[in-house]
């Protein structure tokens, strides 16, 4: 089994490529079924690379971490993906709350929270979805009440990763005082009275992730928990990285399976020939490759977008007016299309013993249709990129309000 | 939960298209889930299906069976497919065996093995694949070898289904004294010294199906245990009916994901409508149902091949020479590929809720991959379809022979 | 040059399908790009199909005519859009105005508009289409008034195949004393005063048929050229067969591809061996000639579908009720799809040479083309099916109120 | 009509694409079928760019020119071809031989060549392909034989654009002496003895610029006319930016496509509403903008590594190993494809109208199918990319030499 180089120009991250792929290489690559099999959260594979002290990699200098940008960070979830998809997908979620936090949280916020993660060890979740707000965000219902010194959340919340093991919440939820959707922090939320976590879903792929069904009911915290600026915003502008990264899990998977296939390749034997050597072959793996190297591209582009406005003084403000930027919506469906081309691909590759769990091919098509499924549906995004970057500015308002102010 | 009425104008097979559709609703509807959890084979929906007296629905007439025609079991597997496809694999299989049995056994084979068919309750299965033979049939290194009044058999042999529970099997080994590819029955082969069920594979779909590795070491059988003819041949004149109704399971599985994106669409709203009302999702479903239909067409066109050819009196002459026909192949092909489309389709449109085991949708995605990986993937088909039907006749021997003589 | 043998077991119609064969073979194979060059209407090839006597073999016995069914229609189709598919567009186009002139017109008009096609040697024309009225029949604004024993048509009428050359005209236009859309027989129009032929359109592939604009200015009819029945109605259910046809097109189109690319395949040298030994070049060829099985299944299922219906002694009723058929309407719809593939796949393997003028590959492509934008766009027949054949039946009302009454 | 606004944060190159899109607007857009006409070459838009001092753009500074990057190129006949491919085309093609000669050239070479290029007005061709020799270059027969200080080249070029208005030429030849093939500057060629124009190319797209076929007989250049290095190689090093600007006409011409699409869309009506606000185009739309951003991603990819290695110290000695780059041949290729299906939606979009010459898609899709087809199909390149970047070094040279050196 090798890490197949990828004759791309572009140098890839140094600053944390090499020590994620020598861990992806000495932890996960072997123990990819028992991570498949629903271990106990977190997985033993996410303690080791706390253990290494490689978590949390993009917290800001200034809050005590590494500031890798999200450029770099593509790099390395690709390499974590290449291992393990569910993995990766624990180890970078807890970026959506990072991003708004520093962004928009108080001094105390990023203190305590960023602090947190810089050390190592713990991780964030966003509360977001509902069960009837699943695309719909403003259909939210969970409330936020102000009593006294204190905001009051009730609600339930569907499906949030990392929230039964996190060190802290971002809680989108309706002022009722403002009939608006805002932002909370909710720190030690494990503890706090009122929380309850109803189950950890059975999900179908990315199954070392642990994605969980979540009770608020008279959950108190102090007064400064509340963000300013639209919560629905707030979530988009944490999608942004969130996004791009799951796209880049989309690369990993990618050439994970372009590399099983080659790996089977040598061995199999068809028309008297190595399969390496088949011209079928050659022309489908040729165009895995050309597919893989289309996914990387977009990922960039959409991580060099991000941290060009990341890095302005001003992203607070210019995120606040972008929202969600068409480059990271961009990479996570079109790597999502792509992604599930070459699955397809591979899936069909492998013939019966690619159909039993002694194969990893079945888990890699599971795991790929994640990238489609999360944070937006294809739908829903395609529409998004319609009314934003297709429709002339005059014309964009006009949309939005026929369609009753849903995005 | 509704079967939604197609409005195909072609008649549906009466004869026992009603008792199944019956079956189904009520015995399989709701148990989907349990039947996805790989039940001891056969299954409790199998055994109700035995005793409702509606399997082995093709065995002639002239046996005791029922006769059903290829196009009439279509719709049956196509309905039973709409339940459950391991179901719908496991009941139809035996076709394989039968189908060879009927056209070149003895008259003492069709006595017993398909008079057994035909009272009802057993089932057989047949033995090509190995470990090193998938698409290659040529390279079969199971050895059978005449010692006296017997045939002494020996070799492991790789993907069998009912291969466990089965009355008799149809095994294909080089008679190495012709070293020639044959095929041999073997009668009550559970309880015969030699016989070994290494194991039940694990698939990844059709669970409710059982597929086994088996061993033969010295397996003895009498001398009439042999037939005629050359045993790829033979196995590819029985893949004909096999491989139209594994496209009748694509069928089957791609009407059920209709139906549970309609379902899913009557409750679910977006944008301030019903999804069932929105434009997106309606050209989703005219897509499915024209896909649906293209699927059916085809199954019936190989039906109707199959059957016109079966229902001659020179039949067993005419299918030595003919093979697999181009249309059955096609069948299995095409309904792999467009059915793979429609579950692609289906597996984005549930949102997160899709992603977890709470949804259908994962184990029909996962079913209706198995219509493209079996019996032939589609690199194979397609070479043999070029070969067969496109290269010009005087072009084909030398293609064939350029090739190795390896189909 | 060959005719490939196509190696289904399904018989083609023999009535026709020889001597049209014979034709393509004789008179049409090497003079494609002079067809492709607009020539005059009718073109020559046209009166030569005319003059060995084989034009309108559609026309019903009782009528004088050959009587052949939609099934045999669409053999013969195939194998003239194998040579030219503007030349089987011309040819079979007035199936539209004699199937509702058969099924709804008076004796007398079936006496005579039919009795001329079963003569041969004249056309019929079909005028539907308006500038603002094209997926949207009910927006047709063609206006027919009531004076004494005449009507008295005036309106403009936007793509109709033929019409500059036809014998009769069957004209939907709105009964404004019923605001209602009807049909209108329009006998000897290009002798009729108040008639106007606009222009040729220049279409951008089957250039040998001819599509005209045309103007009606107080254009007068006898009282009995109005037939009974819904205009947009009456034209649904000529256009079964038509929709057929068309679809029967593409795979004539298709055939023509392959065997382009064969003959090709046969000189062309590449990597040291002739293309047609090459594995690639075998796989897409082995797809091509499944997809073309397919659209046959899909054309003849419709044409069964047509033929039973039309063979009923009730069928005027049970067309008025059925109007388009979903079969007729999914063979358009994917026969135009599929096609696509076949075209796309095509148009690359020539290299430069393929982009050139010398080749055929640019016509067939663009004949291709036609049979996804004729007689409604994917997108508007989509939504039919979904209507007609998707939503439960309770549910079509409404879905047919919520959106404004169109189709 | 608009030049929309891409909503990409990567800012666009300044320096000449303002110029250059003003060019467009001012003097191409509402020309684009009489470029379709196949004008006199150079055309007049072409002599008109010249005459605003906007070509040969990439001309280094060391020779006068204005030295733009590939990644400024890109954007600049992504302008360029929004307006005409052709035009695009016609004007950048002359990239592939100033590389050669800039990199490889001697300094009379660059002064000579590329000074006249710089100074503007004139253009180079590249004479690669034969009729024998399309996609395999290696069986190229044109000869150079070595007559006392001269070089007398004899044979046949197939396709070579712009070569019957250049200023100078690429010749790749075999030098008989070495049985090598190489490349040979041949300056003045149009009034060189032994230089035979045999016609331009009847072409069904790109109808604006000018493709010839040719014949050197006894043509005599001068003993420096001669490059080092295999002429197989410099071609392969030449086609790096050719092949990335071609890819960027795909991404010209599809946001062509896109704004044509919604200018139809602002006036068409269905169901009662604009076209422009329903859900299925907007769909549609979202899909095509999401699918224009890829295809830039992946063109400024190619560019980007094209630029780096163009800008170190040793590049003719890093281009010279390396030969063509995986990311422009990903970049052509993928860029085709999508660009493919782009033109596939949007040829769909138009009805019976977008079927006529009265509109532009026809042209475009014409022109968007060349992108797929010049320098290098699909079949081939995807070869390519799995000899290069897919197989393991070690089995690199093996399936080489298995496959008799021919790329």
């Amino acid at each position: 089994m090798h890490l197949s180089h990828d004759l791309s120009l572009e140098p890839r991250a140094e600053t944390l490529t090499d020590p994620v792929e020598a861990f992806v290489r000495e932890r996960v690559l072997g123990r990819e079924l028992r991570l498949d099999d629903r271990p106990k959260a977190p997985s033993r594979q996410y303690q080791e690379f706390v253990e290494r002290g490689l978590d949390n990699w993009w917290v800001p200098k200034a809050q005590g971490g590494r500031g890798l940008s999200l450029s770099e960070s593509v790099d390395i979830v690709d390499a974590l993906a290449y291992g393990d998809a569910g993995l990766a997908l624990s180890l970078f979620i807890a970026v959506i709350g990072s991003t708004v936090i520093d962004l928009y949280g108080s001094e105390a916020h990023k203190r305590r929270c960023l602090g947190a993660l810089a050390r190592g060890g713990v991780t964030s979740a966003t509360l977001g979805s509902e069960r009837l707000a699943g695309s719909e965000l403003l259909r939210m219902a969970t409330a936020a009440r102000r009593e006294g010194d204190e905001w009051v959340l009730d609600g339930e919340k569907y499906f949030s990763t990392n929230a039964g093991i996190a060190d802290h919440w971002l809680v989108i939820a309706r002022d009722v005082a403002r009939d608006e959707l805002r932002g909370f922090v909710v720190e030690d939320p494990l503890t706090r009275p009122g929380v309850e976590v109803l189950r950890r879903w059975p999900m179908i792929g990315v199954r070392s992730s642990a994605t969980y069904e979540l009770r608020l009911r008279g959950c108190r915290v102090p007064a400064d928990a509340a963000l300013e600026g639209n919560g629905v915003r707030l979530l988009e502008i944490g999608l942004n990285p969130s996004r791009t990264l799951i796209a880049a899990c989309a690369l990993g998977i990618a050439r994970r399976i372009r590399d099983l296939c080659l790996d089977y390749a040598q061995d199999k034997r068809v028309k008297g020939e190595a399969l390496i050597d088949n011209a079928v072959f050659a022309a489908k793996l040729g165009q895995v490759q050309m597919d893989i190297d289309t996914m990387r591209c977009v990922c960039k582009a959409a991580a060099r977008d991000f941290d060009a406005l990341r890095g302005r003084s001003d992203a607070a403000a210019v995120f606040m007016a972008a929202g969600s930027l068409a480059s990271t919506v961009t990479a996570k469906v079109v790597c999502g299309q792509i992604g599930w081309r070459v699955a397809s691909v591979g899936s069909e590759m492998f013939g019966g013993l690619g159909y039993t769990e002694d194969s990893l091919i079945g888990k890699l098509v599971r795991d790929m249709r994640y990238v489609s499924v999360v944070e937006g549906g294809e739908d829903v995004l395609r529409d998004y990129v319609y009314n934003r970057s297709v429709l002339p500015a005059d014309m964009r308002r006009r949309a939005l309000e026929g369609r009753g102010g849903a995005r």
